[in-house]
């Protein structure tokens, strides 16, 4: 428990009232409101008013890398409130600045600046307005299993000039990346599904026309959609199809960027270069809402006497940049992401195929880092997901006994903050075996 | 100056030159970089690391409603950020229903519920997004004078389930608003513009199909586009065509809104009640990033039972929840809505109208609060707007005595925080007179 305060129960009680009088909710039917108060946290352990802890296996949205109320995060904030809270982009401000630095400096040697957003759909919303004027063409290939973001239509709604160079939100088409566990190539290993995922989407850009493709947009590992890695050659066959065809390549880095890997980036595992990285999230663990885009000079340079097209109020807040400069620091000096990949590989994974040999439910698990899928199947033979009421009971019952999950479709993603300890990673290893031995499909 | 900091133009030099080295700025060619830095500020004033300060008379993109280190938003922040500084939205928080009681507090009868957002894009894209579903209708339609925001794109790039409900970034349809200085009605008096005004977009929901139409999307007055308050029954006329035909009226009060036009929101002066509000920069005053959608019961109960297709991971984040409370709770127990109201009353409005009787660059003055617009002009017979290097070089010559000023087209908007003093507006006044008095045409 926080030493900030006493238990008090009565402000759960008062949280849930107000919240469920006021406040409506993402992605939810707004009839099953959300029960669980939370009021203070500490690395991988958030309590409520009340005292009840929980470990936090979800990082929230998977973004607080660095774990809950890291002290020089917190101290950043604090010090930059009492300086100067806001100021506007076309102001220049030291703490961006320094923020700016700090992220192109773990970025590859084309990357020399940001373009800051309020969080990851707005960085993809931008580097997709970037490739279109870079390319001066018109289609954006995504695949079918991806989260890029919820917005879609503002600009568009506008209609001072603004409006004329972003009148998109057309032009997209979708094909299926690499996922061998439900392959959609009728492959039967890794090499074979990298190969058959490449050519398959050789055909969608000769069927679409490479010369009306402006970007392709992959998350580098996709996060929600699976946590599906990229099988041997697949990112560096997309680069090579890029390349050919003179299509911007975006990465996006939004979940699985700056640590979730036991990398800064999750391409530096992939021996492959991007054109445009998009973040947010881990980039300061969500403490304050920001993200971005990492822009290679060849791109950025098209603005140099050319005015770009896109903008926000809180581009380069201060509150966000002295927060990020501080997690980026802290992540430095204290060796976090090599703890994300160090207790990946030592802890988790190991944990996670002791489950897996154990329990008939779970169909597969694949991960690195602290970024790891479960899948949930009614039958391991034909692979058949489990109904998503299994998956939100599991939630409940993984929540009664204390641990936070990060549940989507049949899987259960095991995504601690990368300051996770060993320790706490066993802790949640047995909670999960109690609960997937219950008779979950009953 | 402040007392926090001693003087240090060093720090000034180095802000620069991080920021042109990594920092991409919004809506701007990248060969221009900004060159002034902000190091702190109070209020209305704002100052360098040197020392050099400034009357901040944009409040910065007009969001700095409560002036620049309101001491308790600061401390509300700071306390917010000890105790914790993320939660994702699925989890109830007290900071969260105090922020949303309060704004809900402000609305009319019939708005219960925000959806919390990361700015004002957003909100206007679950508004339109809300509003369809609502209506089962794709069309939405808002003027040639407005803006909305930066996003148009995220969401149909997205592969998974989400894609699906927000296939669009299509279907918008423009038309214009009243703006008797410009009439596009060829009208005369204000009461023309408004009924011309008012004939024509009935024109074009007729022409467009109204059973095709689910949303007019409005800013109450139009902001960056022109300060144009609507004339005598304009508004009251478009809420009666969006009854007659089941179109769901959307208010913008990103820039209008809380306390800007010396009311809580601008709307509350015209009679009118929409059925979705959007706001973002005054009801924080920006020092956390955050926006949102102010949602009418009848559309709210939409989604009790039906997944509403929309959200974020910082919807609803606790440092912005924490900076609303205390941002609101100090406007309302300083008045400083009132003061807004005041000052524009009795020493912005009557100031304005001198020196637009003294400088024939002045074509009109129009606002109310701290929202004011002088259009400058070649020619005031022809009202011929000055070209945009003419306002360029305004904006140098105030800076250069010391003046923020907020720019657009041919005009300078006198945008003070609401906190302005008589004192203050009496600088600026002689500023502008100075400036205006320049032989900026030759």
């Amino acid at each position: 428990m926080t030493d900030t305060a006493a238990p008090n129960p009565d402000l759960d009680e008062l949280a849930r009232e107000l919240d469920h009088a006021h406040v409506f909710h993402s992605w939810s039917a707004q009839g099953s409101p959300p029960q669980l108060t939370i009021a203070g946290g500490k690395g991988t352990k958030v309590w409520t008013h009340g005292g009840d802890e929980y470990l936090d296996f979800s990082s929230q949205l998977v973004n607080v890398n660095i774990g809950h109320q890291h002290p020089s995060v917190v101290s950043a904030i604090r010090e930059q409130a009492s300086l100067l809270s806001t100021i506007g982009p076309p102001i220049v401000n030291l703490a961006r600045g320094e923020a700016a630095k700090r992220i192109t400096a773990r970025a590859p040697r084309r990357f020399h600046k940001v373009f800051f957003t309020n969080g990851g759909a707005d960085a993809n919303e931008n580097a997709v307005r970037m490739a279109r004027l870079h390319t001066g063409r018109d289609k954006v290939l995504s695949t079918y299993r991806s989260y890029h973001g919820n917005t879609g239509a503002a600009v568009v709604a506008t209609g001072d000039w603004r409006r004329i160079p972003n009148e998109y939100a057309r032009g997209h088409v979708h094909f299926f990346g690499p996922y061998l566990y439900r392959s959609e190539f009728w492959a039967t290993t890794p090499e074979e599904e990298s190969e058959r995922a490449l050519q398959h989407l050789r055909r969608v850009i000769e069927s679409e026309g490479p010369s009306s493709i402006a970007a392709i947009l992959l998350e580098t590992i996709p996060g929600t959609a699976g946590i599906m890695l990229p099988p041997p050659g697949y990112l560096a066959g997309v680069r090579e199809l890029a390349t050919q065809h003179g299509i911007v390549l975006i990465l996006d880095e939004v979940m699985a960027g700056f640590g979730r890997t036991g990398r800064w980036f999750a391409f530096d595992g992939y021996d492959v270069e991007p054109d445009l990285i998009t973040f947010a999230k881990g980039v300061n663990s969500g403490y304050v809402p920001v993200g971005g885009v990492l822009i290679a000079e060849e791109i950025a340079a098209d603005f140099d006497a050319k005015v770009f097209p896109g903008g926000l109020t809180y581009s380069g807040h201060p509150l966000a940049a002295a927060s990020i400069v501080a997690a980026l620091d802290a992540m430095e000096s204290e060796g976090i992401v090599d703890n994300a990949r160090r207790v990946g590989a030592e802890a988790i994974g190991p944990g996670l195929e002791a489950l897996a040999e154990k329990h008939e439910i779970i169909g597969e698990v694949r991960g690195e880092g602290v970024f790891w899928a479960m899948e949930l199947v009614a039958d391991r033979a034909t692979r058949e997901p489990v109904a998503p009421a299994v998956v939100a009971r599991a939630k409940g019952e993984l929540a009664a006994r204390g641990l936070l999950a990060f549940t989507a479709e049949n899987r259960i993603h095991v995504v601690p903050p990368c300051v996770v300890t060993d320790d706490e990673v066993g802790q949640a290893m047995d909670i999960y075996d109690e609960v997937l031995g219950l008779d979950l499909l009953g």
